[in-house]
């Protein structure tokens, strides 16, 4: 995959220059510095030599085969260097300048040709407005990044040339290496998709660290993550999450971001391990590209002193994982090899006392335990601390079934050099916390990698007349869909609706009611009012055929006073549902992503306390499942408070089918069932208001 | 304010010894290399020479006076040398050695023994279990730290001698170098209170840095720390916050750290910028002590590069800052000024072409504007970056007006040394979001030092009655207040109390509901059923002298029944609540801060949700509305989603009654009004169910 990209047998350089400063000369000069074995053939109309080079007039003079084409020329001269390119069959070509989309409508015009001369050509493209790409394996620095940095573990992408190089030379200075390190620019062609699927098999890399602002196709990325997380760590730190980072975003790539809940669930399902800050990034790919993975939660803390064993467990504790305490066997092993001054616990406070050997035996111990996951070593210098020692001791005795991270406590110039640690595998962070959020990352990769097989149900249901209702609407361009056709919609895939029926005068309400049973609720059909029961729209709990009478005179002589040019539809005579648990089910489909689901329990647990869930469909019971235990307010499902116990399973199954349902119907663009009343366990959950929109047909061309 | 132990004119070391490795030779080694200029005087009964300097055998025998004695010699010789320290006049003591409280029973009384022989002498002690003290202006380094710090900015204080090491470390590679610094231990005499007193009048100190695991004394540490603030910025991690992190400390200082959320409410009382890790510790202090505190939280961010103008916008906002928009004559200064390829917006991003005086410009025009109170700089490495220089250009134009922090993002080896930048006074961090962090900071501490005057207020109530209640119930030792006598007391300090009776016929029942009128709730008064709604013991909106006698039997039944052995000590019949929001007002004494208020709306807001807010007593009205805003549910009372607006200051009235009436009744334990009513702008919010518990009169000697 994008082999002639990142492994090219030979280079051309289109605007090849000797002009300090310009792009073309910093390429020629990368190119030549980094000790790239292969031909690199200087391109330009001037002609003569550089870096005691030939230099082509153009590039169809060069007799030999080329793989890689660098254009180093400003945006106007791009297409015409890209169609040079094209006619010497040239496998990839990176494009370095800016002022295509992000630079307005003339750019964007020049990127369209640009793509289309690569597309019709057989040639992939990264860029433009890119920094280019780097393979350490190979000596290769296409880019226009002074420095290549060392050969390493972690494939660095991003869509920021700048922190493509700050991303680069972080790798450097924790002593990682870089294996290929790629900036995708404006994504014209090549995309994280490509780069992903590239880095998920290379070799040289063992884990993947990104940068993003937006994600060209969701649904591919969302695979292709997938695919690469099942081999190796994704870290990626997706930017342009708030108001500001999203203006700030859109303002130099010329592309809205879109809802950072869709990525969240996104990433979630592909299991890629999101940094929230530029450190994160790296603290986690370290400990991912060192260490083994947890099978667990539970952290046994190493230190020696009791400020940094306190600070530590608060760290661990925070961020969710646990300090178990020892068990018996595991205590009585540790007072056999630690000094008499250590307090036995965990964390284990080897004290002041602690020398390197002590760490070993610690460490020995606590690997071959079945109740210990991961082992956080904390360092606080005293006077008698051998940081060198004790790393050494320390790798000594790590193992590949148990990680161990370590935090050292202090200046520097006391510790070990972070190479002598990164060089022996051991993750290394300035702070307790910083190591714990490296756990952490770890833990919740290790959580995904082992998650059970995604088996998504199929409910038979009767997909037939939501087409027909969806095409019917389709062709009427009446989009949004009120309470009755939405559970029509919602009947047909398997969710119980009350009785009830539409009529437009009162006798006839009463017949209804008294056919249904009472007592029923009122509620007006109206494709202009919005918020019906603002206006009196609804009555619940009608209780006698005089109540129905009442209710339906007042409710169209309110209507007909505060709204008389509403279109009234009729009014809908239903059975009032049954008590229970309010929640709400819902969907959007993400532009990105696709159709996301939302659960929430419903008023004011989804409108003032935000509690609400995301899951990308189609969704599995499991899925579903977390969802609602992800939820602040899960508690109040699980029947405490005065509540009783609902069936979690029946809601679960809800979520499911609309899943489904918004699988089989990309028309659905959204979907609220609110609220959707649930019942102890046996009982069906009951859909008491719900509405959806569909998308408009394409205009005829 | 603890002179003679902070700048001693002359110094003993009693147990100095000549083994390597004991603490008697680090001490003496110490003190002799860090060019303390007194006179340093070792003692031990053996006599002889060391580090040439005659010993003395006793201290008695040394002719002139000594300022400060370093006790190093075990636990169980401290008390004797203490003794010869008093007999000298000694200013100060310092015991460095371990095996005091925290080592058990034994210990605990060779402390409290050491403890009355320096009360009885007049003299300060510091630690056991300690460090030690370093005074860098007058090069005094009297602890068994290898090393002392540079002179500089930070005042240190720790409760962990291993992380008083680190801290100097780590303040000297942050090159803002250190004033005092103090490990005190097991804070037998001298404590976190003495060292903030002192620091905070220490003209060396310009920032207060401290670890704390626990507070001696609540009420003392919080004037002390407010004092400190006043004068300068106070950071402090205080660890021991997670069940796993107390039983750490508990385990290594033998005492109990009490409750986080009345930490909490403390720090913020007394204007503690508190950190959230040791990372954030220095983060904070750095900015707090090279830059001005901001006026407000809006941030310029100025950069070169999309990327880190997009994560730093997304910093800036996620930390509940602002990034607001350019004023149109901000936008064209800007544009005047900079290159052509900026992107002129917040964030600033000069492009790639960036040079020194673009930054240089952008500053001067950003510290002359009203409407930015920080800047923050972000500089990505690229092509043609100059760090270097770029950062003479940024120093050279801070402004004491504005504060100016910056991440430099990538490798140290391409960026300017943290010693040009802190000599410079620039506060320089590896990521955007602890670049952000710390502005945070220094904005919470600005509004701190610039909050109203604390003004509260003082209601006229019925002190005596409480007084009367109170004392009877104390001395029949009858602790636990159930509903009825409750409100009394509540009635006692001005609250709205429903008018009713306790009968226990139901033919008074009856008539009391006539009296008071209908509708009325019925509740059985019993202190041996706790919940009584469980047993049937509350009905609500009885509307009818029957309602009220078939409830008043069925009660009696029921109770009969199920609780045939509970005291039951009548009916309670009350008038029923008008409809109203729900809040739950209540007040825990905490042992080391004293009341807490507590704020919340009701049920599953404060059940489930854990939607609270906590405020010590006594408390100002615009610090009561400010926890009402600070809760997540603040909007429920701003009358949105179908609920009417709130009489907010009704509420934040009945906090500061409460806050009277606890602050008046140290006596009161807890306290809880749980509903309070609250009703629209003018109604007086209603006592619907209230409870409270006394403490226990002393036993008699």
């Amino acid at each position: 995959m994008l082999e002639r990209l990142f492994s090219p047998k030979s280079i051309a350089v289109i605007g090849a220059s000797r002009t300090e400063g310009k792009v073309g000369y910093a390429t020629m000069s990368n190119l030549l510095e980094s000790g790239f074995a292969g031909p690199i053939i200087p391109v330009n109309p001037a002609g003569g030599e550089l870096f005691n080079l030939p230099v082509y007039t153009k590039l169809a003079d060069y007799p030999d085969p080329i793989d890689l084409v660098v254009v180093a020329v400003p945006a106007e001269q791009v297409p015409a260097a890209a169609e040079e390119a094209v006619r010497k069959k040239a496998g990839a070509i990176i494009v370095v300048a800016a002022g295509f989309r992000e630079a307005g409508r003339q750019g964007r015009l020049i990127e369209d040709e640009l793509i289309e001369i690569c597309r019709k050509g057989g040639v992939r493209l990264l860029g433009p407005n890119c920094l280019g790409v780097i393979n350490t394996a190979i000596n290769l620095n296409a880019s226009f990044s002074k420095r290549i940095p060392q050969a390493g573990q972690l494939g660095i992408f991003s869509q920021s040339g700048a922190l493509c190089t700050a991303m680069m030379d972080i790798a450097d200075e924790r002593e990682l290496g870089v294996s290929k390190a790629v900036s995708i620019g404006n994504k014209a062609d090549i995309t994280e998709v490509d780069i992903l699927e590239a880095l998920a098999h290379d070799e040289e890399t063992r884990v993947i660290v990104g940068y993003l602002e937006d994600i060209s196709d969701g649904d591919k990325f969302v695979k292709a993550a997938e695919k690469a997380s099942t081999r190796k760590p994704v870290v990626i730190l997706k930017a342009g999450i708030t108001v500001a980072g999203n203006r700030a975003a859109a303002s130099h790539t010329g592309v809205q971001a879109g809802k950072d809940t869709a990525y969240g669930a996104a990433f979630k399902r592909a299991g890629i391990c999101r940094a929230d800050s530029f450190e994160a990034l790296f603290d986690y790919a370290t400990a991912l590209a060192l260490q083994p993975t947890p099978k667990g939660d539970r952290v046994l803390i190493i230190t020696n002193a009791g400020g940094s064993a306190t600070m530590s467990a608060d760290a661990v504790e925070k961020a969710g994982m646990s300090v178990p305490l020892l068990t018996p066997d595991l205590e009585e092993q540790l007072r056999q090899h630690l000094p008499p001054s250590a307090f036995i616990d965990n964390p284990v406070d080897i004290s002041a006392a602690a020398e390197p050997r002590h760490y070993a035996a610690a460490i020995d111990i606590a690997v071959a335990h079945p109740d210990i996951d991961s082992i956080l070593i904390v360092l606080a210098p005293q006077y008698m601390t051998e940081p060198a020692a004790t790393v050494r001791a320390i790798v000594a005795h790590l193992d590949e079934t148990i990680p161990v991270i370590a935090s050292f406590l202090g200046g520097s110039d006391i510790m070990p050099s972070r190479k002598e640690l990164a060089a022996a595998g051991l993750p290394f962070y300035d702070s307790p916390e910083r190591a714990v959020g490296a756990l952490k990352a770890m833990h919740e990769y290790g959580v995904w990698k082992h998650r059970p097989a995604r088996h998504v149900v199929r409910f038979p249901v009767n997909r037939r007349r939501v087409e027909r209702i969806i095409t019917r609407r389709q062709h009427t361009n009446r989009l949004r869909l009120g309470e009755v056709k939405s559970k029509d919609i919602l009947k047909a895939y398997g969710f119980q609706i009350l009785p009830g029926r539409v009529t437009t005068s009162a006798e006839e309400a009463v017949e209804i009611a008294r056919f249904i049973g009472f007592p029923v609720a009122l509620k007006v059909i109206s494709p202009s009012i919005v918020h019906k029961s603002d206006l009196g729209g609804v009555r619940l709990n009608l209780g006698s055929a005089q109540e129905v009478v009442d209710a339906f005179d007042l409710m169209m002589l309110r209507i007909n006073k505060h709204a008389p040019n509403a279109i009234i539809g009729g009014i809908y005579v239903e059975k009032m549902a049954e008590k229970g648990l309010e929640v709400i089910i819902g969907m959007t489909r993400d532009p990105q992503f696709g159709p996301m689901l939302m659960f929430g329990l419903g008023g004011i647990f989804v409108e003032v306390m935000k509690d609400v869930t995301f899951h990308l469909a189609p969704i599995t019971e499991d899925e579903a499942i977390q969802m609602l235990k992800s939820t602040r307010s899960y508690e109040l499902l699980q029947g405490k408070r005065g509540v009783k116990e609902v069936d979690l399973h029946a809601i679960a199954v809800a979520l499911q089918r609309i899943s489904q349902l918004t699988t089989d119907f990309p028309q659905i663009l959204d979907l609220d069932i609110n609220p959707l009343i649930v019942g102890e366990i046996g009982n069906e959950p009951v859909v008491v208001d719900a509405r959806m929109t569909f998308a408009a047909l394409p205009e005829e061309q």
